[in-house]
């Protein structure tokens, strides 16, 4: 593992979601997991629990970024967790912290995510997103998305 | 001036904007201290300068959350200004502070703003905003922008 | 009021605290604002509430950084106050912020703003402070804390 | 690895330290990764980077949150990097993600941790450090630091 190469992918979404949606988050982490990408996350339930999941099962290494005072609150499949006790303003690192985003639906919350990784020039795919907003690519499907993020980030990279 | 019972308008969007824009948010910051409202920026250039001009011209008070690591960046019309050092993290601050929402066109920076707005609750309103966001509020100038912030928060403060 | 050239006093100190050492930070708040300096405190109780009741009963303008999600924290001395959902965190944003700091007495919260004051090299000030450490001033009583620190934000200021 | 219980070992000092101070520090990063430890830092040079070092070498994890705006801060032995963009505010999320922490000599930066750490009630162990602060505890070498922090770590998890 080198921090220096290793490609960071947040995978944000709402704290609670629907079994469709979870299985789409699920599939994004374990494809990341197999091209050997740390998995990053709010460390919560619902789409970040799920991604999680993925990812962890597919023998990949979770990062949870949480938003309370301790790490009790990481979901089970989150191998390190960092407690903020900064609230929503935990969604300005989880940004800075990822090479790409991948939002899964996602609420607002999601949306502050989006919004600054599009500010830090980052590549952000969206999944079944509501919003409409200038910059944000979309996806059909995990591996679709998946693909994006590996051809950008690539491409920013060199 | 009573902390408990002052409105705090946010007033957000782009560090460097067209002369129309700043005209925009110039207009809504002197409605807004016309009402007695204190009017909160991000503290730099473009919409966040205009708006405090507008703000602090009409004799309201006007606070800036300024991005970096000391006060030196404040716009000239900020009375208080705060230096966070945390950079895009402040924009969390801000939505938190305020009472409502208005956001000037605006990238980025502005829709992470707008989203924790709408995260928060709280009333958002949107001129000439170029995204699409369920539960964001659109208004075709500055006096219909602050009206609906007047309505709402009374509503809300019951 | 000019942002950039007027004094940003910040007084740490413990959010409950007794009579003695409220009316040390009290009186450190009047002989701020009656240099017209804006006191500047983490706008809670004890310490922070004693400091902005006597900087705003002698005509001062009292800023307070709050830890909590709202302004409801605020005690009502508060003229201005910042929501930053960050608690112990926010801390830091006080340091930044402020020109100088006077810690009176004070717990572990108090010894971080020490700390960050320190570190960004301004003029500290402790009255009745219960640690020892290198660089940290001390004066007698209030009017010495401030004459200290009207010395040394001046020869900073040049 | 367990989040819910591995130990998260704060490692805390300047960016820059002596061959001797950091000889201290990577023996304590040492010990806590012998233990099974997650060793934490601030993820740059100096303590921060012989702790990594100690700790990666003895077959360790190691999470870094950094100062600054990306990754590429972090010194060669972090395995998992968070990039906070908040500079000094971050090290209040170092003392929340820890379960103790050790000092190891340390300037102003360092003392802002260890008073979070004791402000949060966590143990904060000190080696060779300039301070006197009631409540921070003291060893004459990184074994007898380690040894403490399991001790107190374990009584704390009953």
């Amino acid at each position: 593992m080198d921090t220096g190469k290793n490609i960071y992918l947040a995978v944000v979404g709402a704290g609670s979601a629907s079994s469709e949606i979870c299985e789409l988050a699920e599939a994004v982490g374990k494809e990341a997991a197999l091209r050997g990408w740390i998995v990053l996350t709010g460390g919560l339930g619902g789409v970040m629990e799920a991604a999680a999941k993925g990812a962890r099962e597919a023998g990949g290494l979770t990062l949870g970024i949480l938003p309370g005072q301790d790490r009790s609150q990481a979901n089970p499949y989150i191998h390190v967790a960092v407690a903020t006790n900064m609230h929503h303003g935990r969604n300005a690192i989880i940004a800075h912290t990822a090479d790409a985003l991948i939002a899964v639906d996602g609420e607002y919350g999601t949306l502050s995510e989006v919004a600054f990784g599009l500010k830090l020039g980052k590549p952000v795919v969206g999944l079944m997103i509501p919003w409409k907003v200038p910059g944000l690519l979309t996806a059909r499907d995990p591996k679709e998305a998946i693909a994006r993020v590996a051809e950008l980030v690539a491409s920013r990279r060199g």
